[in-house]
C-alpha cells in the first residue's frame, strides 16, 4: 500500500479517474448571480412542481444525476456505483434520489463537505479497480435547511450578518476509470476540528480551522506549494470563514491569497442579493464545482486547482445540549495533466 | 478493474483485508439477553454518566473505537481511516466520535445497514492500497432513536407487536491489510428497495425486500451457493421481516433456512424481554457481529459467514409527507480462508 499513501492523510492515484461530464441544477436566487452562465439549468420556481420542498431537493438530485449521465454519453445501467449525501435528517433527499435511480448506492454524510467525500471515496473505488464508472452527487435546499436547522420560514426571524445563505442546488459528476482530463490526481482526508464555537449563525468560523488544516496537510503530504495551483478554493466558508482561514494557513507558512476563493463568495453577490456571508450547503461547492470549475478545466481556463468541499457537524440537538460546532474539510485535486 | 469485479453488484478482494480485532458494548437490557456473554463491556445505566441519552451514544461508539484499536495491539495514531455512522439527525454520534478520536473521518449514513456498508468501503480502501489500517463503527440507542423518530419516551404510547426495539450499543471493528484469518473476501452493494410499506414500526417488512435483492445477487455474482455458508444473517429484520425476506429468497431459487438468522432476533429473548418482532438500530447488527459473530469465527466455530446489514430510509419529515419506507441492505463475505 506504501506507493498510494503520500503521507499521513494523502493518497495519489495510479490510474487517476477522469471526471468524464458534469451537471448543475440551481435555484432562481443562484441562477440571479455571477455564476448564472455557468449553471446547466435553473429552475424557476423553489418547489419545481413537487408539493414539498424536500421532494424538489431529491428531483434536483435526481435529475442533476440524468444530465451528468446523459452528457457523458452513457447510460444509467453503466454506473456501478452512487455516491452521495445531503443535509436532511436522515439523507432523504438522497436515499429517495437513489429509489429512483437504482444504482448499487453508498449514503455518505459530510454536512457541506460530501461533495468532496463523494469524489475522494469514488476516486479510491475507481482507481482501486472496484468500479468503472460512479456518480457523485449531493445538493441542498433553502427552504428545507431553513425549516430543518433555524426556524419555520413563516417565522421570518432576523439573519446575523455572519450567517449564510443555503444554496438550492444539486451537483454531480461522473467518474471514469478512462477518458481525458480533467482528472483527480490527489485526494486529502480531513480530521474533525472543533475551534469552540456554539454559535450556529457563525459556520465560516466553526468551518475555518478543518479547511486550513486540511489544506496545509495537503502540502506536507504532497509537496506541493500554493502557487502549483490556479486556483484552491473552499466550500462554503464565505467572507468571514475565508478570511480566517487565509490566516492560519499564513500561520503555518503557506501563503495561498493569490490563488484562494470560496465557494460561498462567488455564488452570489452579496452586497445586491442580500446574501450576508455569503453561501453555505452542500448544494453551494456541488454546483459551483460541478457547474463553474469544472467548464473551466474542460476550457484549460484553469489546469490545476484544489476543492476543499467544508463541512459544520452540528445538528439542533447537539446545539440545544450545548455542543459546539465541529468541523471537517476534505481536499481534492483536480488537474488536466498527470504529475 | 475487471478482475476485481465479478458481477454487476459484488466485488471480490486480492488481498483480503483481515479483521485484526473487534469490539462491542451494549446497554442493560441487552446485556440481559442470549448474547450477554459475547459482549466486550455492558453498561449498567444507559446514560453512562453522560448528561444526554445523545452523549452516551457517542461514548459508546469512542469506547467501542478504543476497545477494539487495544485489542488488536496497536495505537489511534496508525489508523488511516474513521468509517462510521449512526441514526441521529446528522449523524452526531459518529461525528462527536470522530472529533474525539481526532483520525481522517468519512462519516457515512446507511440507517441500519451501516456496519456493512462500512465494513465494505473499508475494505475496498484496504485492498485497492489506501490504507493499512481502519476502523470501521456504528452505534444506536434505544432512548436517542424513539425520541428522534418516534414520541418521547414520557409519552409512555403502546408498541404494536410489529415493531421493533432498537439496540443501545456499539460495535468497532479494525480492519488491516496484513494478519490473520478472519478476511472480509467479498463485498456486495445493495440498491434502494421501496416495497411501499408506510407504517413506521413495520421496518421489518419494509426491509426485507431489499435483503432479499442483495443476497440474491450476491449468489448470482459469486456463484456461490447458501450451503457455502455456516451462517448467513441480516442486519434487523426481525421475526416478522425475516420470513418475508426468506421466501422471496426462495422464490428466486435459493433455499436458505438451514443457515439463515437475524441479529434482531439473536439478541434479544422477545418473549421474556417484551421486544415485540425483536431488535434494530445499527447497534443491533455491529454488536452482534462485533461481540457474539466475531468470536465463533475465533474460535472456528463458524468459517464461513455472509453479514447483510439492513437499513430502513425513513425520516419523520419523509413519514410526515405521506413517503413509504424505502430500504437498502449490504452484504460482506467473511470467511476464516482465502478461496
Amino acid at each position: 500500500m506504501a506507493q498510494k499513501k503520500l503521507g499521513s492523510q494523502t493518497v495519489s492515484f495510479q490510474n487517476p479517474p477522469s471526471i468524464l461530464s458534469t451537471a448543475s441544477i440551481v435555484g432562481p436566487k443562484e441562477g440571479e448571480g455571477p455564476l448564472k452562465d455557468y449553471f446547466d439549468l435553473i429552475i424557476q420556481d423553489d418547489s419545481w412542481g413537487e408539493d414539498s420542498w424536500e421532494k424538489c431537493e431529491s428531483k434536483l438530485q435526481i435529475e442533476a444525476v440524468r444530465m451528468a449521465i446523459s452528457s457523458a454519453k452513457i447510460v444509467e445501467s453503466q454506473i456501478d456505483y452512487l455516491l452521495a449525501g445531503d443535509l436532511l435528517n436522515q439523507i432523504i433527499a438522497s436515499s429517495f434520489s437513489a429509489r429512483q435511480l437504482q444504482m448499487p448506492f453508498l449514503g455518505l454524510y459530510g454536512a457541506c463537505s460530501t461533495m468532496t467525500e463523494s469524489l475522494s471515496i469514488g476516486s479510491m473505488l475507481i482507481d482501486g479497480g472496484y468500479a468503472d464508472k460512479i456518480v457523485c452527487a449531493t445538493s441542498s435546499h433553502f427552504s428545507t435547511a431553513e425549516r430543518q436547522y433555524r426556524f419555520p420560514l413563516e417565522h421570518g426571524n432576523q439573519r446575523p450578518l455572519t450567517s449564510q445563505w443555503t444554496v438550492t442546488g444539486a451537483g454531480a459528476s461522473v467518474l471514469s476509470s478512462s477518458g481525458g482530463p480533467p482528472y483527480i490526481t490527489h485526494v486529502t482526508t480531513g480530521k474533525v476540528i472543533d475551534p469552540g464555537i456554539k454559535d450556529a449563525n457563525n459556520m465560516g468560523a466553526a468551518m475555518a480551522p478543518a479547511a486550513s488544516d486540511v489544506i496545509v496537510q495537503h502540502f506536507k503530504d504532497t509537496g506541493f506549494k500554493p502557487t502549483d495551483y490556479d486556483l484552491i478554493i473552499t466550500g462554503d466558508l464565505a467572507s468571514l470563514g475565508k478570511e480566517i482561514a487565509e490566516d492560519l494557513i499564513a500561520q503555518e507558512g503557506y501563503n495561498v491569497s493569490s490563488v484562494y476563493s470560496d465557494c460561498g463568495i462567488e455564488i452570489f453577490d452579496n452586497e445586491k442579493q442580500d446574501t450576508h456571508a455569503g453561501g453555505s450547503g452542500c448544494g453551494c461547492s456541488a454546483v459551483v464545482f460541478n457547474g463553474y470549475i469544472f467548464k473551466q478545466l474542460k476550457q484549460k481556463k484553469l489546469n490545476k486547482v484544489l476543492l476543499i468541499s467544508t463541512g459544520a457537524l452540528l445538528s439542533p440537538t447537539s446545539t440545544q445540549q450545548g455542543e459546539s460546532i465541529p468541523g471537517i474539510a476534505h481536499a481534492v485535486t483536480i488537474s488536466n495533466k498527470l504529475d
